[in-house]
């Protein structure tokens, strides 16, 4: 049987689970590959902070990546450093040395698509990212080939785990952001700095390579507008609970009107939907197309063997030459693609939770109604809750939860403004857009 | 642009499906293969039975398959005839006459993948069933690519449509079985004969199937215990709702110690979990794999489009070349593969939901209780429901329903028999298992 010899550009935690599945399940991985897939190389930033020898017997353990890049024998470079710089780099240099790459970098993609792509069309080469979304959930394949029949008419998916695991606590446990997510850091399931993940920035990389596969939309992050849950309240997740409702991290991409719209918002999902059952670590993404009607996918987001999961299927895929076929056919983020339009995010339509808080006044209800219906925007329900507690005479302030039908989002913003602007109004209102 | 022939044979729901999708996208599907798929036949049964050419401008309508066969422009083949004989002889004449062959045909590949695929390896041909199983969820993908770096520890699904259509209507209306089926079969979703899809043949089919690509296991339909839902009573799904359990039919496979379990038949899945939750004519399949952990692919599982996506999807992995890598190296039903030993029915674990018809008098519980103590069946809970109408002076009987902990399927079924035979016991017991 023939080999195929690999080298691991990071050993982390997704390089050692990869490590640890191609040394330990050698004889099945190379009955689906068709050849045995060595892993020749592991590259570490510093060969003196762990001896990891032992750990992984026969792979070649050095810090310099031409080491790999520079050995005829390897035939796969798989870069599991993350980063952008540094990680492209060694992409294009791999690339450029005629290897096939592997890789789970979803911020390389989302931000340099375009020429990593250019650079494997110019030397035939694949480059194989399945672990880059949705971590252990195939998703990536999905879309490129078990859904190839289908134009996607809307695609709407939890691709962050940690942020998903906050959610999940503070929506079962009852308690507030801070605490759910030092909880994540204790677990490991958040990071010691979590602003890309809270933020909202992970997830919309996610989005970006996701809308290139279902849309060919050639879009950077920063296209896309995004929201992240570090200032969500917990009072609205238990306001939307009651109306029936689940607040969900979501990266959103629609199809209407022949433009695209894209989003990662915190956004309420119906109890019954299956991404409202979405709990802990995991991922799911929701596929729509034209022949297939509704899909759904879900599994763990992230973690170590998910993770090694996805990039050893990868290798896989590279190695049986079917990897090949699809970057040769699939022409990922090229410029002879189509563009698609993006809907101007205050184009966009949707059903609104609104929360304001409110003087405990007769008439201020009366008021705010008559803001939205003079921009056409009509109520869907009404709900006063408690009180909060009063101070001196003055009654505690009233949360006051609306729901909107469809709106414009610009006519919403107006309209928000200017009740932000009441004498009333005790606090910048809170505003969550609807999935349906 | 290459061009690449096809000739379908069968032009009843799926097929005009199919021709629909090539014909109306013509250019995103020759985007997604690399080259330009024309339907150029379509065979059917009987030329007169209805004039289909304004239908299906440019493909040639004929009754006889040999044109299709016989025509070496035409690349592959598209069986959808469905049924055994006449499909297996078009199928293997098609991979004789050098031709690549897509199939939706889960009874042909249950009961002649060995020689199916012997014939495709002899003419190193392709032969693809992506839509075999699952109606539009790429679940075949998914196992073969998507999760290839994974033992798949175990497998359960709902992958009968109509089944899961008549109990969800049994489950959400408080229908009977008999009027379930009726209000299916008016709304198309069952056909005028249902009988193998609810007595569970046709998810046996597709278990056989999923079981090939899972554990290598070259299993028939017969040697696959298998239950319908074709005797379940409204009851047993009520008491089981009450417990925290929806009935599905569901196909199960897992290893345990190095044999493989398999079964078909209603089991009880706690409310919350995914399987739970799928609702009317939909598929789903939760894939447990040791790197990835579990995994959940749902859609609709039947249907015009849905199962012309996959077909479809196929078409395009074999016009690229991926379906033809991918069948030399998976090796399907090969006499090669390592056979995996079948855990004889007897010697299966789980927990199981019994009901009995009792005469409601003291003692009885204690009897039963006793029985199977007597062959370390531990009982998690007891439940006594209110008794039926009263006959003459007799109070009537009482539904005793009983949960058990782990217990294995022979000592179980002694139990039941003796139990059964008590002459307080009113009617043969309900039994059924529950999936964790």
């Amino acid at each position: 049987m023939q080999q195929v010899s690999v080298g691991l550009v990071g050993l982390g935690t997704v390089g050692a689970g990869v490590a640890r599945i191609l040394t330990q399940h050698a004889d099945r991985i190379a009955r689906r590959a068709g050849s045995r897939i060595d892993c020749k190389w592991a590259v570490v930033r510093d060969l003196n902070k762990k001896d990891r020898r032992a750990e992984f017997e026969g792979v070649r353990i050095v810090d310099d990546v031409r080491r790999v890049i520079d050995d005829p024998e390897v035939a796969i470079v798989v870069e599991l450093i993350g980063g952008i710089d540094a990680a492209r780099r060694i992409v294009l240099d791999a690339l450029a040395a005629g290897k096939h790459v592997v890789t789970a970098n979803k911020a390389l993609l989302a931000e340099h698509g375009p020429e990593v792509f250019a650079a494997a069309r110019a030397a035939d080469r694949a480059v194989a990212f399945e672990a880059s979304a949705g971590g252990g959930v195939p998703i990536v394949g999905a879309i490129n080939v078990g859904l190839a029949a289908n134009q996607v008419q809307s695609l709407a998916a939890i691709l962050n785990g940690t942020c998903n695991y906050i959610l999940t606590q503070m929506t079962q446990e009852g308690i507030a952001y801070d605490a759910a997510l030092a909880g994540a850091q204790a677990l490991g399931y958040a990071e010691a700095d979590p602003t890309l993940d809270v933020d909202g920035t992970d997830t919309a990389h996610k989005l970006a390579i996701l809308a290139q596969l279902a849309f060919r939309a050639n879009v950077k992050t920063a296209d896309i507008p995004r929201e992240g849950i570090d200032r969500l309240d917990l009072a609205d997740l238990k306001y939307a609970r009651e109306l029936g409702y689940t607040i969900k991290l979501l990266a959103h991409a629609k199809l209407a009107g022949g433009a695209l719209e894209l989003r990662v918002a915190p956004s309420l999902v119906r109890n019954d939907a299956p991404l409202a059952q979405v709990h802990g670590p995991y991922n799911a993404v929701r596929v729509v197309g034209d022949a297939v009607g509704d899909t759904f996918f879900h599994g763990r987001g992230a973690g170590m063997m998910p993770t090694a999961s996805a990039v050893v299927a990868d290798l896989i895929d590279v190695a049986t030459g079917r990897a090949l076929l699809t970057s040769r056919v699939l022409d990922f983020w090229s410029a002879a693609s189509p563009a698609v339009p993006l809907l101007p995010s205050s184009r966009s339509l949707r059903r609104n939770y609104l929360r304001f808080l409110i003087a405990d006044r007769p008439g201020v209800i009366a008021a705010i109604a008559q803001i939205l219906g003079a921009r056409g925007i009509s109520i869907a329900s009404v709900i006063q809750h408690e009180p909060a507690e009063a101070v001196g005479d003055e009654p505690g302030p009233v949360p006051l939860v609306i729901m909107t039908h469809l709106a414009v989002e610009e006519d919403l913003r107006e309209a928000i403004r200017e009740i932000d602007g009441l004498d009333v109004v005790r606090a910048p209102s809170v505003r969550l857009g609807v999935e349906e």
